[in-house]
């Protein structure tokens, strides 16, 4: 995409002047509009060394309301050692209504740091897909994308780098890599137009932007900005285009039985047998989680359940095992205001285990294809694609290393009618009965088919579903331990 | 405060089941009550090395439903490189209804990270002064402190060491550092013990528990634990008892004028004069900046200011001189549920700049000796403690090198009126103004009181306010301008 450069006449001062005005005062009157609409944008600026992306920042946030926009540079975005290279992203997402301007982003991550070469092989194709995925998924969810690439020629790179070089003020911001740059700009431009090509994707499309002439870009850009904006304002109304899907590799899904199936009567266990089995699992369990713990190994158990099927007293035996440095329990309720205002993957991105930490959550992103589908709050468009967007999201947290095991806590009908009464008669216990329970029951029928249908989506070789027959308690949390253990000794062993 | 150890007899496993059975249940009863009062509950856990930290803090959370707690351990608390030593603490407070179990905390920063020795004497003394203004200031605002420390003597440290070393899966949690604690038990002791007593406030006071006996201390911890929630319930009823004042040091208050003294009249500037004051301006403040940003010196500039007294466009025009990737503009609107349920101070602190960088406040930290003074939102006790809690956070910003400049911008009650009118006429301003600016105007004399209050009781050397003159912008941005530049000049001196 990238084109050999070729002289452009210099924009006059007058004439950016003419332009400049309207397009300025657009930019004032659409940055309230699409706050009004709850449309984030997120304006992500590349570039070679000294093709001025401050400046032209710079130049874009002055119209702006400080409140309606945040300037990050993706060296100063801190990444967690072993998390996996989106997150940092993931984290710093603009809530709707707002801006984020990003220098670099995400395509930094596509080259080494300090090297001037491309990440390993093999890594930078895998990172190429994830930033594939996550670019469709952002857009997918309402948020509109700007990728400039802010294009000199060899000689404008290396003219201005010396006049940085020159100059007391400013030579210390010219690096080592950026005289690199310009001393293998024939390989770099190979690199960068390779990144381009593949990445030009229809709802995320680069715009090369030759900022020789920093008035003729600034001014390019400002068009681009505001016939963007006034196109996702249009788009807003007429409902989006959704992006073409994007195979997930390795995404064999495991066949699953539905629950109307799954036999509950033979699955108990005696309080002696359970008693001994407890102990060791415990005492394996705890071994194992040293194990991860000193490997930097991520670990992931997702808990979803029919209301009173148990999960509080599963995870509580789960729990028991580990250090308490070492894991976190995430409660999943309601999303607050500021979660709503994000991507609803969002808030689980944020919550993924550090390195060796275990996060154990009691429901889960699984939410949206449950609850929310159910209640209405979201879309059929938005359920129907979140099973691919939670098996993408699955899928980098496993190939950053984490183990996934997700538990679906299944009781019979009966079986729940009696645990509410236990519950509402028993003082203690009254505080976990609500009405929503209640009501959630009424629709027992409406639950057991998004069930049916998560569990035949997303159940991954890299992230399976195991069905626990909960009916007795002890069973179910014998079960759930000994999957578990096997999980994590696959994991060391892989 | 610790006493040579002496051998106790060891608590019986039955003695204890029998001790524990109540404590446990009055502990998970006391979570529930403490949640509905909205307490906050911090429980720091210190001690030797082996002294049974994880232990002891796996038995505490037992009880406790997952969504109630979170457990850190003061090492996993990222710090980022610069900022004061306080802020990660700062960061991670419990929300109201919660518990926060961390190891060791912030008196870890009274001892080098690497080292067995205190930290140097002078960064101690000033860390250890900190610590107590800190915990004071979370006592004052309602969250219970707890503080234990695990004591076991030099041979029953020796047997544990041993023992670890000798078994294979624990092996590797036994450090250096912890066998040199060992073998240097006597200094350690000397240490630990003047650190107990030098931070064994009232409100905070310090629990030594002898750990060699887990049952015993167990035990212990869960009589002190749900013995201190009962109180706090009781005094929340009743109302705090405040800590006394701790005397921050250096606060050498700067006379200030009162608010009808300040004559507007003769500040103003011709248009040309203004455009070329300000281009010299911009050209200092960018060198400037750039110079702060490679020392790593933090800024911030907090504006307050009557409503339409161009705090937006004093704002602007300091930002012009920055580049985009160094600053952030934090506009600062009514707290949100997540920021009401934390200290008031909470998110000033979590928006403080990093080491290079400058944030701008575009209304403060003050809003609580101002709007929720007049507004009735705080106490008149809470407010009147404010103007020490804020001299004190601005205290340790400056200790940690940042540079601060307040503004309060002032205008006349006509220019105001004038304003107000302006912005109702022009429909591109009109968003600017509303209901809530009407009433507060209606509150002048108030606020004027509460304004003149605040600036004679948090004008100190270290963070100075300036009153600007602003019935004329022109000169009020030039003012603001200049005052910046000498202060980042001083600080660059210094």
């Amino acid at each position: 995409m990238l084109e050999q450069y070729q002289k452009q006449k210099k924009r006059t001062k007058s004439d950016f002047k003419a332009a400049m005005q309207p397009l300025t005062k657009q930019l004032d009157t659409l940055q309230r509009t699409v706050q009004k609409h709850n449309i984030a944008a997120i304006v992500l600026v590349d570039g070679w060394s000294a093709s001025g992306k401050g400046k032209l920042t710079a130049a874009m946030i002055e119209p702006l309301d400080p409140r309606n926009y945040r300037v990050v540079s993706a060296e100063s975005v801190a990444s967690e050692r072993g998390e996996p290279f989106l997150k940092r992203f993931w984290k710093i997402l603009p809530p709707k209504g707002k801006f984020l301007f990003i220098e670099r982003g995400w395509y930094r991550a596509l080259y080494e740091d300090k090297e001037s070469g491309l990440v390993r092989r093999k890594d930078y194709e895998s990172r190429l897909d994830s930033i594939k995925r996550f670019e469709r998924t952002l857009c997918d969810n309402g948020y509109v994308l700007f990728k400039f690439f802010l294009h000199i020629d060899e000689n404008t790179q290396k003219e201005r780098l010396s006049a940085y070089n020159a100059n007391e003020n400013t030579k210390w911001r010219v690096e080592r890599r950026d005289l690199r740059q310009n001393k293998k700009y024939a390989d770099y431009f190979e690199m960068f137009d390779r990144i381009l090509i593949e990445t030009n994707a229809d709802t995320a499309p680069w715009r090369v932007i030759r900022s020789a002439d920093s008035r003729y870009a600034t001014e390019k850009v400002f068009e681009i900005l505001t016939s963007g904006l006034q196109r996702a304002l249009d788009e807003k109304q007429q409902g989006y285009i959704t992006a073409p899907k994007i195979i997930l590799p390795d995404k064999q899904l495991i066949k699953m039985p539905l629950l109307d199936q799954v036999p509950l009567e033979n699955c108990h266990l005696t309080s002696e047998r359970y008693k001994a089995e407890l102990e060791k699992c415990r005492a394996e369990l705890n071994i194992l989680q040293q194990k991860i713990f000193r490997k930097k190994i991520p670990f992931i158990v997702a808990y979803e359940g029919w209301d009173a099927a148990g999960k509080g007293g599963n995870i509580k035996r789960l729990c028991q095992s580990f250090d308490p440095r070492s894991y976190e329990v995430e409660p999943i309720a309601a999303p607050t205001a500021d979660e709503l205002a994000h991507h609803y993957l969002w808030r689980f991105w944020i919550r993924t285990p550090k390195a060796g930490h275990i996060a154990i959550f009691d429901r889960t992103w699984y939410g949206r294809v449950l609850v929310e589908r159910i209640e209405g709050f979201c879309t059929e468009a938005e359920y129907r694609r979140a099973y691919d967007e939670i098996n993408e999201f699955e899928y980098e947290l496993a190939k950053n290393g984490c183990g996934i095991v997700k538990f679906w806590l299944q009781i019979d009908k009966d079986e729940q009618l009696k645990r509410f009464h236990e519950r509402e008669n028993t003082p203690e216990k009254r505080w976990k009965i609500t009405d929503e329970d209640w009501r959630n029951r009424e629709r027992w029928d409406a639950y057991e088919t998004a069930v049916n249908e998560m569990l035949s989506k997303t159940s991954t070789q890299l992230a399976p579903w195991h069905i626990i027959e909960s009916n007795d308690k002890r069973y179910a949390r014998i079960k759930a331990l000994k999957i578990v253990i096997d999980a994590i000794k696959i994991l060391l062993e892989s």
